[in-house]
């Protein structure tokens, strides 16, 4: 029995935030111009959610990481490999990509300036792409990140997420921004304020943000206690 | 190369509506008490979709099925090989399950009444069992159906559902039954209204029903151009 589970692999949509805008890590392979997602294989030894832990330490050298399963890939001809082949044809020589394998996705949601990104054997380097510059991937790899984005997205309309992607202390602006950034479209401040309060997950300080302009916003704290209820129960809404 | 991808399986959680109760489809096993889901393996030459397709027809003889991929089950041992031998012991004396398997659960939804159960190889009945009733399972399968429901539970947040559950023609009462039997929990009546009309999902006949006392109900039939839109956007969403 190999060391691990054939025909069977993982693909990770590495989420950032930064300068309000959301961001993708990318591997970018040797000698070309070609990008992937991360990915790698399962262990006979680890559970699949262990190996998207071991992948993501890997390529990023974080190791508490809000990680989360969406979907599985099973095509029978997921991308076409004579394609993969020749694009790839000065890094491999063996048809490596032969076998069908049905992939298990995963996303993560990262502080984007803790992140070291490593790249693995295949690629040179592995960086931040703003999510609305992602270029061609190699093989299923930008339905893999559609997916993952849809479904971040949809957990974001039902989960509480900005734990470890804001800074300790933000203004309801910044959380909005990163609101706004996720879902790729704007919010009613009012609107969004108030859902945010009734919550519960943002505790208001008694300071306000310096050195900006007119009125200073006061800044908030995520309540850890109450924010991991609320993920427990899943109880927020946004439409 | 096997027929099948190795250490790779589906198992199936097929809920249905009836009585104004949600059950689900269990199989029992031949000569024993013990019970689990419909499951199977996937043909190298079928993608998992359409082997969960497969799996589901030979079990229901349904074709035409709401079904969805909800999570995949990737534990280094997700149940004690030694209890499933032990309580199988009398139909397998091969070690079946020696091997590490990983699973790809999906979930359905189906016409009660439009079943005709069948079941498998191993197992003598194929039954409906009421959700609160369901007896402790092979497997990690209560894992499984309760990881299913809860994700159904989720979608019925967002998603319509009910085409192909109700009859043609049905009641908002009806309609809120069903609701509330695969959430598990009481609706305010007018809110359900309010919402449900808001969506453009169904459309208001001008007959209502009869042979009920006092005021007789309105009848309505699911706008199923809509229904389609709704389900594309996602934009249905009740708390």
């Amino acid at each position: 029995m190999s060391d691990i589970i054939p025909q069977l692999s993982l693909d990770c949509v590495i989420f950032g935030f930064h300068d309000s805008t959301l961001k993708v890590l990318l591997l970018k392979w040797k000698n070309s111009e070609e990008y992937s997602l991360p990915g790698g294989f399962i262990k006979q030894s680890e559970s699949i959610d262990a190996a998207a832990v071991r992948v993501l330490n890997e390529r990023t050298a974080l190791d508490k990481i809000f990680l989360r399963q969406f979907h599985t890939f099973g095509k029978v001809r997921r991308y076409d490999n004579d394609v993969i082949r020749q694009k790839l044809s000065h890094l491999i020589e063996e048809p490596i990509f032969h076998e069908r394998v049905v992939s298990v996705g995963y996303y993560a949601l990262v502080d984007y300036e803790k992140v070291f990104p490593n790249p693995d054997i295949f690629t040179e380097k592995c960086e931040w792409v703003d999510i609305d510059e992602v270029p061609e991937l190699l093989f299923d790899h930008n339905e893999i990140l559609n997916k993952g984005l849809k479904s971040l997205r949809l957990e974001l309309s039902f989960q509480p997420v900005g734990l470890n992607l804001l800074p300790d202390k933000f203004t309801m602006p910044d959380m909005q921004r990163m609101y706004e950034s996720i879902l790729g479209k704007k919010i009613d401040p009012r609107n969004f304020q108030k859902k945010i309060l009734k919550t519960g997950i943002v505790i208001r300080l008694d300071e306000v943000k310096k050195g900006v302009a007119h009125k200073s916003p006061y800044l908030y704290q995520f309540d850890e206690k109450r924010y991991k209820e609320v993920l427990e129960e899943g109880g927020l809404f946004f439409s």
